[in-house]
């Protein structure tokens, strides 16, 4: 049977629940990660844990326990439920308390761990191209901190789905693409640089994304980390998305319009065939 | 012992739940209402029983059940809490599915009302002036739909108790007050106009306000709905606060400096005088 972590201890899926006056429930006080799972093992785990302290700490909320005892539980909840190859969700919460806005002082905060079964990565599969939509970007101006303040990428999603896409990214006033809706956005521009947005207060840290700088810059090849219009993207001769359990996406078109010939790029694909090579175990 | 009600079950508030992959837990992706109670009787009910349909709408999400059924649940739930001065606060979530941005379909709303006691309206009481900070409006931009995502919210107010101060003003890019962490803001210009901000994306309406605006109007008195800025407040006469629970304050200092000469003003104290009476049983 499927179990989840909840505060210490390891429940049933169907019981696994937090309390009304959770935080989490009624202020999107708390933030998460999800890590993908290959082989057994929790791809850029640090990367993730590091971000995760990052957010609490954004937000005052203590770590619920220490690494080493996060690493026990994540290990235990994959072995209890048989994952090799899936994603492990990490909540915190700030904890429950009687509903008001100020933090409570001296709470325990919340912490949920879920596991889910995937398939393996598959280069074949993650090569096939994928549509992106434009929406405004209405989220708030902390999008660093991964709350699960997520209603406009659940609405961006939405959309999405409703227009035959993979995913929307979002556009700031200025007309600049900020990310997507649950992923980082890439082109490569007609002069054929790699570029993907700075990261300050209205993206998200993907680590996926420094993960792929990681490789690219390992490799050889440069990069540009700066914002980039709707245009240049649509004007682009590729694109692409990355998260951590979507792994890459090639994009081949933007609101309909074909980016480059309409077929996923080489840099693209070249990127995809050294982050499949980086979550192979390695000896 | 304290009831609340979960999903058709009054249940004993201390174990009161809901699901882990609950969507009011994982993606804010929930509304809420808190209406006061005095004398038995929910102050203003059809105004937010309307607003709660318009946010659950925005959402496609659907009414949980008629408005006849919330209204048995909630006198309900306000008798086996024998409170007949306090509030009542109903979150709607929209249900418990596989963690996953887009709206699933099909899902059946979670519906959470908790009920509790407060002392009554004190014309004394509520006529003591309060300060409020000025802080960075970081919400996102459909602050018209009365979702949990109230992360900022929770920020704002936690920096106005840090900073001995009742409310958190928050200013947009181009210097105007939106309104408060958790109410709207009200000046009384130099000039001796009533003025609060006109509702848009980027405020919730607020039903103390719009209650507020049709008691001023019956009086005969004039109100103009605009921004203001931050200097406008600061060289008013008067300001005060308004939300369904703390109802009307009167504030007397803006980051620390003091409104029109530093006491509750005259014309905030004539509309507090109004909204006690407004809330009186009525024959």
């Amino acid at each position: 049977m499927r179990s989840a972590y909840v505060n210490g201890l390891y429940l049933p899926h169907g019981q696994a629940a937090v309390h009304i006056e959770d935080r989490g429930f009624q202020f999107a006080d708390a933030v998460y990660e999800v890590i993908a799972v290959q082989h057994g093992h929790l791809i850029d785990r640090e990367g993730h844990f590091d971000r995760l302290e990052r957010s609490l700490s954004e937000l005052d909320i203590p770590m619920p326990m220490t690494r080493r005892a996060l690493n026990v539980v994540a290990a235990e909840l994959l072995r209890r439920n048989s994952i090799r190859f899936g994603s492990l969700y990490i909540q915190v919460s700030r904890g429950t308390a009687p509903r008001d806005f100020p933090f409570p002082k001296d709470i325990q905060p919340t912490l949920v761990m879920t596991a889910k079964r995937l398939k393996p990565f598959d280069f074949t599969r993650q090569a096939v191209g994928v549509n992106v939509i434009t929406i405004p970007d209405i989220r708030w101006k902390r999008c660093d901190i991964k709350s699960v303040g997520l209603l406009a990428g659940a609405m961006g999603k939405t959309r999405a789905q409703a227009a035959g896409a993979f995913e929307a990214w979002q556009v700031d006033d200025a007309g600049m693409i900020t990310e997507g809706a649950a992923s980082n956005a890439w082109i490569v521009t007609a002069d054929g640089v790699l570029v993907t947005r700075h990261t300050d207060a209205f993206i998200l840290a993907g680590i996926t994304r420094q993960t792929i700088l990681k490789l690219v810059a390992d490799e050889g090849l440069g990069f540009e980390e700066r914002a980039f219009s709707v245009a240049e993207a649509k004007g682009a001769r590729e694109a692409f998305t990355s998260s951590s359990t979507a792994f890459i996406r090639p994009v081949v078109r933007i609101d309909g319009d074909a980016v480059g010939d309409g077929r996923p790029g080489p840099l693209c694909l070249k990127i995809l065939e050294l982050y499949g090579r980086y979550m192979e175990p390695r000896a």
